[in-house]
């Protein structure tokens, strides 16, 4: 039978030593009985998700990890954004992660605008009406995100970010990073869209109601990284295979998006800590059906890692250890488990520490390696590898890539 | 004294674990006291011939292993058979690998032409009076096999085989991979060659007697797997050093003649299971008197790997085991053992699974591995690196490469 690859991504699960631990990582700490078990049965090794010491964003990890060199492919979060809320993209449009905001005075008093929960589809229509004598489009995401997207040709992506970053300030005038044509043009045009965008959401019957009940109006847009959608060879016309992906957050969905993969919504997958990984892990192995790749991603240990909760981590990694059991009994794939970045708790950001990697699957050589964490997984038969090169590793092992040479 | 070097490469060594061998690679279960016996004496590792997870030929395997760049100097495989048949040749040559093939009623009924052993010299001299108004040549080599060089300049090599790769298809017309003016005129002329192989080969003398006799007669020639032959730098030139090698295939001599090196005519060396391996590592050594660099390749295992024979391939391991004992006493020599790839039984082909690694020499970094496997060998010294890194490890030890900087 023709053999399946699944990629479960525990999202920031690398760590390093804390005190609050007694010493250990977070990792180390939790106790993960299914997860040592698949390390036992399994070939073990260290990986630096795109070269060692450098600090992996989620976006570009998982490029990585899917088999595409981010210096080449990545050109900014905007796109991928965009695409993971299911913007149809094409080459060459710009793409902005846009914030509502609220504007007061001439300063931004709130770049969320309350983290309003309502309206912003109403809000996004009137935005999409503006002339900007430019073909552009915007939509709203989760609660103040939304994604703007220029369609016009012969405009640069390299301008500063109006989104002036944090309260109290003036919002920016977008400026070209590079001086050109192409950059001054997208500036002039961003600057006139944030200024309309005011005009048109300033007296807003939502914004009106907003106000009246004391609540911050999302009265202008912010947009900010700024990015020229790339062009990425789909993973069917790559490597010939078939690929899907199961993820809480809209920027993990753009990358998968964009290399070509379906997304798989699966019911409680959040993103959040409150995700259901019960129904994630399912849903993967249900996936592979249909797929020859199958992506998951479980963003938990990342927000926690964040957030700098050492124990809540590794509870966090307790509860997913209790349930990817599930995987153990899958026949004919081959299992890796890993994650994208460090997100060290005594860090609160990600880091350029290298991830532990465990294979599964018929015929791996399965070494001495009794643990899944950073420390022991260095110890394993794989050694120290890029993530470009666990790809390449798990098409050879389900026999999915070319002999080069004879 | 100058130091040496000598590469002991076993061809496919590295597996994968096999239930017949009690879950162990059949290296594992091979009982290897003298490579065990390296192995603690040596420094270890794993190696990657060309990179993580990518498959390679026994051709690209051995440039790599040699410090070239197999995605910068390999152009198919067929330069590299021409050269290891004894062919000159010269940068821009267009070289293809050919068969003696059997045409009847227009279909090829034995791409093998019984697999004809005598004779073969007769019918390439008639072959080499063809005027096909190009400079070219024709040589035979081991039973069917032969290759075709077509000596004149603005030629194309992106052309499609002739072979039809099967029996009882027509043979195929050559036909440009990429369209251009080079390539459509090497497609024309390889056709031109075809028919008229098969004009003076159809009644010729001795495919008369082999009809009489009841043989497939040796009447038309089938190309294949046509190359550019590349512009390599010789090891001399490149790294000061003189090189010469044993092998028993004319795939890996090409190569290893293509980069500048010696070929040692070694008897009993066939590149089968009946080769002699003795003979071989005897005159490995005695070759270290005369060359800066010798390479031997040991082709079985490889072989075996192929027919998925564990129990085969493990006695292999240990009759190669048994001999290879000769260079232990080996002076002012360092010497490293390992293979150009995997070629697990499981597989039944090469995969991209790492290869074990040991170096041995005068004060090397002795680690703690006691065996000579896939996994002990993880646990070394040299970690997990690259075929091409190999090259210059080993110019390093032996004080034949300069300092970068000051």
């Amino acid at each position: 039978m023709d053999k399946r690859i699944l990629m479960v991504i525990l999202d920031g699960i690398g760590d390093r030593p804390v005190e609050e631990l007694a010493g250990k990582t977070s990792l180390q700490a939790a106790e993960t009985p299914n997860l040592d078990s698949f390390a036992k049965n399994g070939v073990n090794g260290i990986m630096d998700t795109i070269a060692p010491g450098i600090i992996p964003g989620s976006d570009t990890g998982h490029l990585a990890l899917l088999g595409y060199d981010p210096y080449k492919v990545y050109t900014g979060r905007g796109p991928f954004e965009a695409a993971g809320i299911g913007l149809e993209l094409e080459k060459g449009d710009i793409a902005f992660r846009c914030n509502f905001a609220t504007l007061q005075d001439g300063k931004i008093i709130d770049r969320r605008a309350g983290r309003i929960k309502e309206g912003t589809q109403d809000l996004a229509k009137t935005i999409n009406d503006i002339d900007l004598g430019i073909d552009f489009y915007f939509k709203e995401s989760v609660e103040h995100r939304g994604v703007l997207i220029f369609k016009e040709k012969r405009l640069g992506s390299q301008v500063t970010d109006v989104d002036p970053h944090r309260e109290g300030d003036e919002y920016h005038k977008a400026e070209p990073i590079v001086e050109n044509k192409e950059n001054k043009r997208t500036a002039e045009i961003l600057n006139k869209f944030t200024e309309r965008s005011h005009e048109v959401l300033y007296n807003h019957p939502i914004n009106r109601k907003r106000t009246k009940n004391k609540k911050h109006p999302a009265n202008i847009i912010l947009a900010r990284g700024a990015g020229e959608v790339p062009d990425i060879m789909p993973m069917q016309q790559k490597y010939g295979i078939k690929g899907a992906a199961i993820a809480g957050i809209s920027l993990v969905k753009g990358v998968c998006r964009l290399v070509g993969m379906d997304i798989i919504e699966v019911k409680g997958a959040t993103g959040g800590l409150d995700t259901n990984v019960e129904n994630i892990i399912k849903a993967s192995k249900k996936a592979l059906d249909e797929n020859d790749l199958v992506l998951v991603n479980i963003k938990g240990c990342d927000l926690l890692g964040h957030d700098g909760l050492a124990q809540e981590k590794k509870e966090f990694i307790e509860h997913i250890d209790s349930i990817i059991d599930i995987l153990k009994d899958i026949k004919d794939t081959y299992c890796v488990i890993t994650g994208d970045h460090s997100t060290p708790v005594s860090v609160k950001d990600h880091s350029g520490d290298p991830l532990p990697v465990t294979i599964c699957g018929e015929n791996v050589r399965i070494d001495n390696v009794e643990r899944f964490d950073e420390i022991s997984c260095a110890y394993g038969g794989l050694g120290r590898f890029k993530g470009r090169d666990l790809f390449n590793i798990m098409l050879d092992l389900a026999d999915k890539s070319e002999k080069f040479g004879a």
